[in-house]
């Protein structure tokens, strides 16, 4: 067997606390799927031209009926995920020179989609620690001085979790009439998240970070309005979208985004206690010494620690940091980035409270063993 | 269980001629593969901020030494199919209103991707029925004329099945110096192709249509000179390929296109094999009174059949077209659109001889049946 052939992932049973990956984790529904459809453009059986019509499997009704009912918009399509949706948006509104307000901590590829636009890009600042809080009225005064031609919230931020007030985002953007989009990578799928009651125009999720769904894949909600700009059809193949380039997930990927959505729309409703789940852990983490940074009390399963204990320790050892990487592998525990000591990201999404008790002792050990 | 959960395709066990699958059905190393990292982002298990520069699972190696020999190119990368290659070339060497010259059998999303980067296209129109051909000298004329930034060939096209002289225009690219895109969706992965031996500038592939991958998935060649334009990087993240929004394949479509690569790299060497077999099965359609458009003798998989006697059963039946869908999934052969049976397209890539040999007699039992 060759090195290519032998693709093989060491960590399947490991508790996983990896941000990327907690709300990517498949259903037994999507990993069905998967193998159903992983012949190449196996969804396109029944294809009549046009991916979000195809009935069989039913991407037309999950992508006019179901997604739209789900984001709380009118309209609603499919992308590669949240990056290629805030391109299309981008890329359809506005032109080379135009200018975007987004928040401090908004996604690289915020500014890197933003930048293959040819965009101006203007960013509102984080409070700076402890919290790094975005104070959407903060948008108002770069609104006005720079007269952008949309604007960008990251709802939450994929570093600290911070759930910024998106609604009254949507009252600013309604008074100063500039289109907003709202990044839900990690929100959507995960909690209850309505672009019209946010005042939204645009909506962006991940199916891969946030829908239990292979990657890559992801959905993009808008207006009405704009249904003819974003959505824009060919000139010379009036049945295809221009920046779809026709279609886009032509293959098992958008199997795995239905079979996963029955799970995933109700799964939503148990946000509570996800938000619970996640503030006792965090506690019981700062108990030990270390610190949270971001929104307390925290309301997201995205939680971002400073642990100057465990970088002491690092500093005394030979491995360096990769120590809390060793050791948290050999507790099967997978998420905090090899190497890194000093500050730690985890998502408490896919983990029980029973599997975040063990994690919180296997800290307590390490730093026993090694304090 | 729902709707969305039941999703299953009924042919798994039939005859495929569909032309968009039969190079797209996965090997077992990819079935594997696609379970193992079917969980939304799990090639980036141990990902340093590139995809392409990912070690485990061996993403580096293949990115920048297993594709670019297999390609003949200088520099590799990924996309999500041919389609976004096609686009991230055009929208990075050209700006709206400029020129590019493609051929007349060129893919629909040819047309689609330059309308996106708002490029203005110039076709160079094929001989017409029975041959379909396209002539690269008629490139120079329009190329002397309109001063095009670029130029595009689909080898072959993805209708008749015909390989136009890709070696001449790389010449012709030489001459008038004009960036010249090969887009092999449909050769890529069957049948050896080498993109400096063309002459070319830029190699597309398709995963999912012909390297045994599933969807979406392609890649990119080009020769060294147009790395920094086309894989330019962010300003604020030096290592995030611009047209890339940093990552593309981020999935486990990625692990497909590795696991398969082995033996895609082998079956390309059978390709004398493939076309005998498609030259045999067309004379033997054409017994029957079919005609095969397109270039004669064949030499690809992808047919083109006029059918005039499956056109008049048609009108005296009730059922109209459907009739010839019925029967042949009746035998199960899965292959021509639902409905058609004037002309249809057919590859006989993914079928066996005595397959096909049950086909050409299913093909005369029914016109014998009908008429």
């Amino acid at each position: 067997m060759t090195k290519e052939t032998a693709l093989k992932r060491t960590h399947h049973d490991f508790i996983n606390l990896m941000p990327l990956q907690t709300g990517g984790i498949l259903t037994d529904a999507a990993k069905e799927a998967l193998v159903e459809f992983g012949d190449g453009y196996s969804v396109c059986d029944f294809c009549q031209g046009v991916l979000c019509q195809i009935t069989n499997p039913p991407i037309a009704d999950f992508v006019s009926k179901s997604l739209p009912e789900f984001l709380g918009c009118d309209v609603a399509t499919i992308t590669y995920g949240a990056r290629d949706a805030k391109f299309m948006v981008m890329h359809s509104l506005m032109k080379p020179g135009d200018s975007i307000v987004v928040d401090g901590n908004r996604h690289y590829s915020t500014i890197v989609a933003a930048e293959r636009a040819g965009l101006n890009v203007i960013e509102v600042p984080n409070s700076g620690p402890p919290e790094f809080w975005i104070d959407v009225n903060k948008y108002i005064p770069l609104i006005e001085q720079h007269k952008p031609e949309a604007m960008l919230l990251t709802y939450p931020d994929g570093n600290y979790g911070n759930l910024p007030d998106a609604k009254r985002l949507g009252e600013i953007a309604k008074e100063y009439d500039t289109p907003y989009i709202l990044n839900g990578a990690y929100s959507v799928g995960r909690l209850p998240v309505n672009m019209d009651e946010l005042g939204a125009d645009f909506i962006v999720g991940s199916g891969h970070k946030s829908m239990a769904s292979a990657a890559p894949s992801g959905v993009l909600g808008m207006r009405k309005k704009w249904e003819n700009i974003v959505l824009r059809k060919s000139a010379k193949y009036p049945k295809k979208d221009i920046e779809l380039i026709g279609c886009t997930l032509r293959g098992t990927v958008m199997a795995t985004l239905i079979a996963s959505f029955p799970y995933v729309k109700e799964r939503v409703n148990h946000w509570d206690e996800q938000v619970q789940k996640a503030q006792w852990f965090s506690s019981e983490l700062e108990k030990l010494g270390f610190q949270q940074m971001g929104e307390k009390p925290h309301r997201h399963d995205l939680i971002y620690f400073e642990s100057p204990s465990l970088y002491d320790i690092s500093k005394h050892i030979r491995e360096r940091g990769y120590f809390l990487y060793r050791e948290l592998k050999g507790r099967k525990i997978w998420g905090p980035q090899p190497g890194l000591t000093k500050h730690f990201k985890i998502s408490t999404f896919a983990a029980s409270r029973d599997e975040l008790a063990f994690v919180i002792d296997s800290f307590k050990d390490i730093i026993n063993k090694y304090g």
